[in-house]
């Protein structure tokens, strides 16, 4: 970030803090400079960039003022689910949305893509053309069914920032985190199981549960601590659940990191029940603190944690490169892998092997954090200025997923169809619960780039959502 | 083929149809020149090849004569499997196959990896690096879930080769074939059903029916014309079976291609009573006959057909492009496919595509089918040489993959260990049958190009085998 880019973003969180209120003026030019010790023209872009954001306006001959606006919207309250075990439905409407993947020209609002367009990603194409270059025929045969140890050992590196100390002979190469979370839940399950899950959670895990014939109890979840421990406490009471699955570091999609404190509790009910935990750290990277959150997988001393990531979210999904960490599932996780594809394609792993080896990993993360957290930041401008008053938004700690929840009586389903047919791909919650709740929440992508597509996407959805609110 | 390496091919096949005698004299130089239109020279070098492989040898002042050595061993006759339904077993001896990939300096003799080393492979790295240079942020994206459209394009194209008319929106691309059985296995079948196979069978397709509950019936099958309609249709009369298991062209290990007519007579089988055919044309475009053999799914009128290929034999395993053309089984292939690896990587897919498209995969694979014709007669000449009397030897029509047999008796499975010890890799035959069966058989892979280590290799494994013959 340059040194506009952070004093701008240091005022707009004072802004949001409501040091400075709303119509209240803002401290001159000169006594900003000289607070923070940069020039005057710094202070002046930081005050247009804010203006631009529409946080600020000026007033002729007195300075800026803090816009008079509707205040923050309140996030999210704990989520309320049928808490007993469930069968999963809605392929239908996972089916949909994956069709959206071949219609480029939409608007990708409901999708899961991150931003690749970024001048941090071009290394990547560089180590593909060295590989083209160097003709390893060693690519070209069979990898090891555990994957490319080049690349194991750049992810045990990785793996040092979130706490854990693992060899590269304990980690998995998958295709993608997809294909870890299969092999998480086959290693861990038998059909008729149970298994625990946040509420929302990941479509794509709840596919597979439905496949496996694995019923789910969808405890309910906090906007910004994650899985009600108490919650969860009382479901191991009551049912025989064989493992509780979540994305506790930058949920999908509340957005929420979960206290280190919180990650321990569900750990201790682990032990204590003797289930599995399938952690799912797929935006586990994307956190906007640093260094990233722990995982839960650092503290596991008994191998009973399945960690569960890939690169799809913090470099490409089209790679499909993941991993899984299976603990002392590691047997089971191997025959998985075996009967269901058998090995990972070599080139795409040597080409992020090398890429983290040179260092490129990084620099791309630390932008790719800044990115996102920037656009969440217009982004929520945005859905402030366009939506109507009366709900709930989330505060993401990382990545680049929000949710918007509308009151209980309101279907957004037949609105998600509606902003399809006019070039809007939209996600209607119900596709991120086993029984097909939240039919009156959204979950937005704001990985890419502000444009004015992007603009005129939000302002039309916005006004969909007031049209459905004034006539519920 | 040069030439001289065309009169050697038809000089050998000569020798093995009995036409020129063990001990009698070949025809002069000069009258083979002035027979078939070629160089005095030509002949000689193809007499000098014939004499490398020890076919002929040179009398002083007197030509060339065929040399005196064993006769062609039998091919083995139908086998004899337990025709029950079976649980598979075996897992422990897959896995140690599995480790030698990781073991380099292994002479690979039971592995099933193609000759990536070819000329003709070139531009396969070529397109990688035009992938590289032209940077198409799409191919970073999620793929669609069926995969990319100019490679599926592509394989509609190359299936019409084996008679199949299917559009590109028939075909799901897979990690591989091993994806695309494992997606066919669960598309067709539920834990408890009960399938049939050739016996012996591939490995890894027995892998996955244990993982999904599903029981076999192992086929007798010729090692000429594969599986025993008669036996097929009995065993359909007898259980309740929900799908037949095939690798009819160039099958893995026996290297049968099924006759026309027996395929007609398993799809009529399959009709009749209402059964679904899993095909596995892995290896079917390495056939030695031109043009390739038609498939089983060209004949599907209704859809019962799940044709499951890769590029792993013909071009490179480390791709993991495979693809499966699943007939009326779509939609639960599209959800199995999501829920086990949600798409595909692009770049190898992409890559392929368009070594196809320029032309490379043709020209790649009429060299391949010559060098493993060729491999197989050397292969055969070697095995004859070093190998004990009284054993059984396929003689495959295709693919790289030749099948030993020895008196039943006889346990090879610790002279496979004892072998390995000695660098080099050896799978008994057991590792192909459900029940563990083939205990007195080998498989032996003839890919690789003949040099010191492979001639060496082969002629300790003949000692090991001529020692336990003894013994017996
Ligand atoms: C929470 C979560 N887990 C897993 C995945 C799948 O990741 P991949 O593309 O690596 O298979 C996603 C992607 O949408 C996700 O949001
Ligand atoms: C008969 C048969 N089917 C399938 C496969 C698996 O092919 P792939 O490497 O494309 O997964 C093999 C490879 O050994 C095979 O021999």
């Amino acid at each position: 970030m340059t040194r506009y880019q952070h004093l701008a973003t240091l005022l707009a969180e004072r802004i949001e803090q409501g040091l400075y209120r709303s119509g209240e003026r803002l401290p001159s030019v000169r006594s900003l400079s000289s607070e923070h010790g940069v020039s005057i023209s710094t202070v002046q872009q930081a005050y247009h960039l804010l203006e631009d954001r529409q946080l600020i306006s000026p007033q002729p001959r007195s300075g800026y003022f803090v816009t008079h606006r509707k205040a923050q919207p309140p996030v999210p309250p704990l989520t309320r689910p049928v808490q007993r075990p469930v069968e999963i439905t809605q392929w239908d409407a996972v089916l949909e949305q994956l069709s959206a993947r071949e219609e480029r020209q939409m608007v990708p609002l409901g999708s899961g893509n991150p931003d690749v367009s970024q001048p941090t990603m071009k290394p990547l194409w560089r180590e593909l053309g060295r590989i083209a270059q160097y003709q390893n025929p060693e690519l070209l045969g069979y990898d090891s069914l555990y994957g490319m140890r080049a690349l194991r050992q750049q992810i045990s590196r990785l793996m040092l920032d979130s706490g854990c100390v693992v060899n590269s002979d304990d980690i998995l190469i998958t295709n993608g985190c997809h294909e870890a979370l299969s092999i998480a839940i086959r290693a861990v399950c038998e059909p008729g199981d149970i298994v625990a899950v946040e509420s929302p959670s990941f479509h794509g895990t709840m596919q597979m549960l439905r496949a496996y014939g694995v019923k789910v109890v969808e405890i309910p979840t906090d906007s910004v601590t994650g899985i009600s421990v108490e919650a969860l406490e009382l479901a191991l009471e009551q049912w025989p659940i064989k493992a509780v699955i979540l994305v506790p570091t930058c949920n999908n999609p509340l957005g929420f990191i979960m206290p280190e404190a919180r990650k321990k509790a569900v750990f201790c009910l682990a032990q204590r029940f003797d289930i599995a935990i399938i952690e799912d750290d797929v935006y586990g990277e994307t956190a906007y603190e640093y260094p990233r959150p722990m995982t839960i997988k650092s503290l596991d001393i008994d191998g009973r944690v399945l960690l569960c990531s890939s690169f799809s979210k913090t470099l490409s999904p089209g790679l499909r490169v993941g991993w899984i960490v299976p603990g002392r599932y590691l047997d089971r996780a191997l025959h998985t892998k075996y009967i269901g594809t058998g090995s990972t394609g070599t080139i795409a792993q040597y080409a992020v092997a090398e890429f983290i080896r040179n260092g490129h990993y990084h620099r791309h993360l630390r932008r790719m954090r800044q990115i996102y957290h920037r656009n969440l930041e217009e982004f929520t401008c945005r859905v402030r200025q366009y939506f109507p008053c009366g709900i709930c938004v989330s505060r993401p700690q990382g990545g680049f997923i929000m949710w918007v929840e509308m009151p209980e009586n309101i279907d957004l389903v037949p609105i998600c169809c509606a902003l399809r047919e006019q070039g809007i791909q939209m996600v209607a919650g119900s596709l991120l619960s086993a029984s097909g709740k939240y039919r009156n929440c959204l979950r937005l992508n704001y990985a890419l780039p502000f444009d004015a597509a992007l603009e005129a996407a939000l302002r039309t959805t916005g006004e969909a959502l007031g049209h459905v609110l004034e006539n519920a």
